[in-house]
């Protein structure tokens, strides 16, 4: 496993000593979903229960108490998780089981999840603190209501049920945002593999193949690698397709002469990468892609400029603005002066999106980019995305030959005590770059 | 588009022409099922929906209904559907839009489907019978009984609400179960690309490959011909892994000796393919594999020689066991007479599957397998799967060299009005085929 | 007990013959409503459940069930009832209980309502039919869909859930609108009980007593004549306030020279009586007073002269109508023609309620008023309010001296095979009969 | 009103103080509630409501923030209210209305509560801390639900949600147990009125009469006294049925040589009263009554010798069981030693009740009886019952003569600075006064 056991148990232990006094933390698992009547999607876990256990099956509980201890980083912990059953294994696959979970997870007890309606309103009897996700699924919100219902309810007043209840959700995603060496090794291999799909999909590209024979690329390279599943649905958009930010039909043909913008990438031991290239369907840019796309990546390199510690995003976000707005003006797609147009956010019709975001166990990672209602200075361990784009679609009132054409040139990059690395330099985007690898 | 507007058309006809007099039938469409945080799996539309629509958007609903007509089959229908919007668009893709899917899907009305909760009361209002799945999703549950309640509740009693309430499921269902010419031929089609993959990854095959390797090169050859998405989770299962049944982890390397056992079948125009093949590791059925492929093999074509139309899956079902039984006798692994081991069912620790079930829209697909407890009748248009397997794990009390083999063989089979095809015959599935295909 | 157990048991056979072959029927029983805290306000029975059983108990259900028998009025018959219990019969009174509630309500099968969810599926499993109340409290319908999920998702459909449900009320309903020989006997007692009690409220009304000093001698009556609860809100409403339909406040001194209206019936073995009288505080009607009390009282007249079987509520009101609009116009109230101040209903300003309503179990008792969207044509049985009434408050843009006054009469009639009979003539309503009453 | 505007306006600042800085405090009103088809129970505020606004209409709420304040005492206070509407006057009864709750109510906003929905979100947005009650009706906590998943659910977190969420009950309550010079004015005033009934109940008793005959007694006494509706539920238990603690069934007959128990107090201004007396049906106690009714008295009278501030009620309840014990040890009743039935609670088969309870707004009063687990020691402004008891039933294992009596003494008692004053002394508890005032 790519994150150690200590490891999980040290931000256990990390989370419960933001919690008040005598408090319960719960933690839920995902449950399985349906994709159509009794067959169901590939389980992926919920990313702040994998943040905590790394423990992988559906329908698990995961309690964390600093009842009853002086020292409130003190700590029991509790799993619940799907119990061993041969019948239902020799159907559906292997569990961990009770005994095996409270070893390999390292908690205080461990029981069949199946139970946790008879246990949870026990557990939680004497705690003044409830801490849970506010985002939670509804049978998890229902389970908990219920215990909380039953300790309220008790005869007599024998239970002491939370008079505080509080989302545990910023604690969590306060930790995440900062990622850890380990985390990192991870995000970079993640980052590495899908630079290799990258490629092969820029070889592979020619017209007349179709946009969904460039994911099927694209997927396979992630999976012979060992990352089965791509982090995000894969964006291949060809011509005024790339204009559509989220397009995943991918069911066009590739045409000569149309450039062709790819989002991907893969998810491994739960990290996302996050790539995007854009490059000529059949491998040489012609002049006018040639300049827009030059002046996406100058503005991308002028944001990357400014991306150290005790920097915010906005900052970079101006830095690349300008760029884009001076070469807009340029060609005569925007008019006025530099100032007005970037006061004024002209330049929004054609670069409609942030400049990036986080990036960690989740492609759109959790964490707040404000404080107190300031920009967030950066930090080491940070991991995001740096994005810029222009997408010039057939509606645009424009020169003809600005027409059908969507770029986005995306990057990783980790924070580090007194830069960046770019975890996905690997994947070419030079102009010259892709010329000589689609030319190969 | 695989089937004609035309057919959509008249099954929507005969859905209606089965219910009761001034009747209103709903039938909704998925919705985006979330992955994690805020990305969403790929979208797969409700089987009923596409069955009666062919229309592949999220948040919709199809309303038909057969008030004040003498002739209960005339239809007035209503589509409701997500409304074209510029600025979801280019963040989300394209959409078909009001206007669009009214002429398109050949319907009386459509409306935007976030006005249901304001026009559904309405529509209801003067049926005397309401048809829906008795099992939607919660939020079409909602959206249905908050419009029944506003009937019941309007003021002075000036909404009529149904008084009889239907599980439109068993209409439905029983129309899915017996396929068109235009199914068949959508069958055909994604049964042969699922064949080409089984062939593929049989040639893939070597000791020190990954499980994960085969999974990739059959997703990678459905995609390349234009089948995105797998029909169900696709097993690639080796050595003691084959005798899990829905074995979907994929995570082992392929050991030399081993036989795998590959489940696999793409999604096509919404319709499965569901094939297994299982074959050695190294391209060499071993004497012992070849014994117990062969019974499995010969006990596959004793099924496959009952069915056909008047016949039952259980008859067939019958002589796939006899063949099974009189060979485990054989090979010692049951003792005692033919008779009292089928009588006995002791088969069944081997072979704890049934014979197989109907496919189409589903993999798992709908339609009663009993009518009044009594088997039901094979008729021409059904489609199904023939699938017998033994299953010898290592934890069996059984002679060591028989220890650690799963065997399946599995395939399509659509009945004709004097016998049936086979849709996947070209799946390889004799020893000698298997062993000449992994030579090359 | 008012009602004998056999007319009970001989309901139940009537309504289960109204069902389809192979139906259950679940009606339930109320629950405790609190009313503040821990207390609760006192326990009113379900009319329906009432109606079927005669059983006062809360938290009780009662099934029926036709399935498997070939005469579809055979019935089984169940009864979840709450169990004797030492301890909480100390705390909170005596119950029942599961065998002597077998017994005493004929029933086929008892048990303890505690156990009806782990009943419940099983006895639905196999009936194609389901019929219950479509407007029950959250709690039952909770646990009739628990019972149905857990049908409908038993594994391997070992269970079978009825695929169409129905609206009981209807049927119910229906039954209940024509009430049987000791039913009117009952509520008769209900009448005259409610006549003594407003023959006490006249004689002790007096300027400077309060509205809920006649309230609490109405009451008082009701109670020692053994009818604890009043069937609805008692309204004691003087001079303007009686212009206030449902005034329940009764907070107000009562004036020399105005009129008081009650509105008050007592509950009677659950059947409500409801009578309005209306009087002068002092004993002496003034001549505007009595000049639009004999109008509203010579239009009840009207109106009763035409309630006999065949003819409909609607042709009474008519009747009605057309008497107090002559009064209108005589006394310039109103202006123009008989029949144009009738089609424009010029009337509804100051008579804006309806003529009456049914009467039985719920003072405002079940029953529809139009078939097919005809006027019901009345039958013998049938029981009935008649209350014309004419209100013109402070603000009404009318001559001073009509101003203040609210005026209903209200009778309650059961139609016979030939006419009608009156329940609450012993209330008197002649101008001379009160005042000699109030003389006393 | 008894309780001044002045006075519930410093309960809300008094409210606001104890919460967190940047808190909104949401409290609800009570709703109507059905008591049969369309009639309902009269309306009782929700006592918390109440204490806060003295406002008695359903379907309102009192919201209170101290938001963007550096004095986190400051209020802003809105209240939504059921507006004025012509119509809805003309039948259900005059409303306060939204412009005059405002000025009433002294609150710096006031709002038609039907757009609560439209509102409530943004009136939570940015602050961080939310108090309600975490046991209110369903209705309520769908409405704050639908508000906060609003706020975390707004587009690009353009609403901030609280992330933390406390229960306003212990806050209010704390409040309420302690009572004011004004609400003890009202309690006497409750207490005094019960008593006159008392008083009155027990001149009417006779052979012969009906429980609910005394019930009817009480009842209209309060009623004529201006209180409505009694506190709870009237218990009037003759002979055995006063060994069922909340006997209200009332329907038996007064036997000649019986004693009848009365637990009954009316609700004054939304305060109750609690009183319990017990006397002779005939006005003669014989022998074996006195000996024990002389017992439960003097088991009171040591009760109430020990209520003073800093006393506890534990301590009370010692010397009030010391008592009950020697009495039914000399009587036979109990043997062994004082000290072996005390310890063994041998008593609690004949006294399985508490010595009392708080008084307030509910019968049974909120506030928590135990601080960490400690008994809490009286103060002055507290208000509490006193009400030893003996219940033999006819089932207990005793001699004859003591079989079929259940004694109860009640009385309300407020702690003052330097002891307590019985609010209830106007109902005879001595057997003197008692026959004294039956022979009149």
């Amino acid at each position: 496993m790519a994150i150690s056991a200590a490891e999980f148990s040290e931000r256990r232990r990390a989370l419960l000593s933001q919690c008040e006094p005598n408090s319960l933390c719960i933690v839920a698992a995902n449950s399985l979903v349906t994709r159509s009547n009794d067959t169901e999607y590939p389980f992926r876990q919920n990313s702040d229960f994998w943040y905590l256990t790394g423990f992988n099956e559906p329908e698990a509980y995961l309690l964390l108490s600093n009842k009853g201890t002086s020292d409130k980083q003190a700590e029991t912990s509790y799993m619940f998780v799907q119990p061993t059953d041969a019948f239902a294994e020799v159907w559906h696959g292997r569990r961990l089981g009770v005994e095996a979970a409270k070893k390999a997870l390292q908690v205080s007890h461990a029981f069949d999840v199946e139970e946790i309606d008879e246990y949870l309103a026990d557990i939680i009897d004497g705690h003044q603190h409830l801490y849970y996700s506010f985002d939670d699924r509804p049978a998890v919100e229902s389970t908990i209501s219920l215990a909380l219902a039953e300790c309220r309810n008790a005869p007599k007043q024998t239970k002491l049920a939370p008079n505080h209840v509080h989302d545990i959700q910023p604690l969590i995603h306060g930790m995440r945002l900062i990622k850890s060496d380990a985390e990192i090794t991870v995000m970079q291999e993640a980052a590495s593999i899908s630079c290799l799909a990258h490629r092969r999909a820029m070889q592979f590209s020619a017209p007349g193949k179709f946009e969904y024979h460039l994911e099927a690329e694209l997927l396979h390279e992630f999976a012979m690698n060992g990352a089965r599943y791509p982090a995000y649905g894969t964006i291949v958009g060809s011509g005024d397709n790339a204009c559509i930010l989220h397009y995943t039909e991918n069911c066009s043909e590739l045409h000569d002469g149309d450039l062709v913008l790819i989002d991907a990438g893969c998810e491994l031991h739960g990290y996302a990468a996050d790539i995007t290239r854009t490059f000529p369907v059949n491998g040489k840019f012609n002049d006018t892609q040639k300049t827009l796309y030059q002046l996406v990546l100058d503005s991308q390199k002028a944001a990357l400029d400014v991306l150290i510690p005790g920097k915010t995003i906005s900052e970079a976000m101006q830095a690349c603005v300008r760029v884009i707005v001076e070469g807009l003006l340029e060609l005569g797609i925007l008019s006025g002066t530099l100032e007005s147009n970037i006061e004024n956010e002209t330049w929004r019709v054609f670069f409609m999106h942030g400049l990036g975001h986080w990036l960690g166990l989740d492609v759109h990672d959790v964490g707040i980019y404000k404080i107190n209602g300031e920009d967030r200075p950066l930090e080491a361990g940070m991991v995001m995305t740096v994005e810029p784009g222009l997408y010039i679609p057939e509606s645009a009132d424009v020169e003809q030959k600005f027409k059908g054409i969507g770029i986005r040139i995306e990057d990783n990059i980790v924070l580090t005590e007194t830069g960046h690395r770019n975890l996905t330099e690997n994947a070419p985007k030079e102009i010259d770059d892709i010329e000589a690898l689609m030319a190969k």
